[in-house]
């Protein structure tokens, strides 16, 4: 399930070397190199997928079962106040490596990561309407 | 499981309404009322709880065995490039409601929501000195 030009399943086949905090036979969590806080950790499945909603659930189970902990331990280490789990999923929502990955990223108050939070109301009638939009997808 | 003061517990038993687009036994997707894009939905366990490192690895792995199919639909119905999982867990990280949730947030090439990634880079060492850290949390 490797691909021959992707970055992580080179980490995962050991070929490019990072520093793991966790392995298992299906997922593999190591270290940010680029960190935007300290201790930011990426949290991948083995298999190679590059959207959420191509990968198998049953492999997306097995990362959350795991993912829990492992954003426990990566808070608890860093003395953390929290964290953000996040997954982007492709170039316009800023996802640069093409394999499934979910940051950790420990947050202290004011740390001034993520700061921006652009909410709004929607007009009138639209919720619905963009409800039975995305039902029908379903 | 539900915890009387939740907003989101309540939204689970019908207390109060949602506009839902996806339920089964054991999680619910409604659209966020206060959007940072069209189509922004929650995805939220029905078990309560407030941290994903609290939250039973079973429960996590049912949440994630639907997130994928969730967020496509989403991203399908918007139309969108691509799409933001986000989970703020701790006040610190952004969480204003105390029971886990996965924001989905449909992305478009230069929207301009979440346009800021401050990364760095670690002096000698430090990655390894944190990763030991870690490791000995798990």
């Amino acid at each position: 399930m490797n691909a021959d030009d992707c970055l992580f399943c080179k980490i995962v086949s050991g070929k490019i070397p990072a520093e793991k905090i966790y392995e298992d036979e299906d997922i593999l969590a190591f270290m940010d190199i680029g960190p935007i806080s300290d201790g930011h950790s990426l949290v991948i499945p083995k298999h190679h997928c590059e959207w959420l909603h191509e990968c198998p659930p049953e492999v997306l189970s097995k990362v959350a079962s795991q993912l829990g902990k492992i954003a426990g331990a990566v808070a608890s280490a860093m003395n953390s106040d929290g964290y953000n789990i996040l997954c982007n999923n492709g170039r316009a929502a800023g996802q640069l490596v093409k394999h499934l990955h979910f940051h950790i990223i420990p947050r202290n108050v004011s740390d001034g990561v993520f700061n921006r939070w652009p909410s709004y109301k929607y007009e009138d009638g639209k919720i619905e309407a963009i409800s039975v939009e995305i039902r029908e997808k379903l």
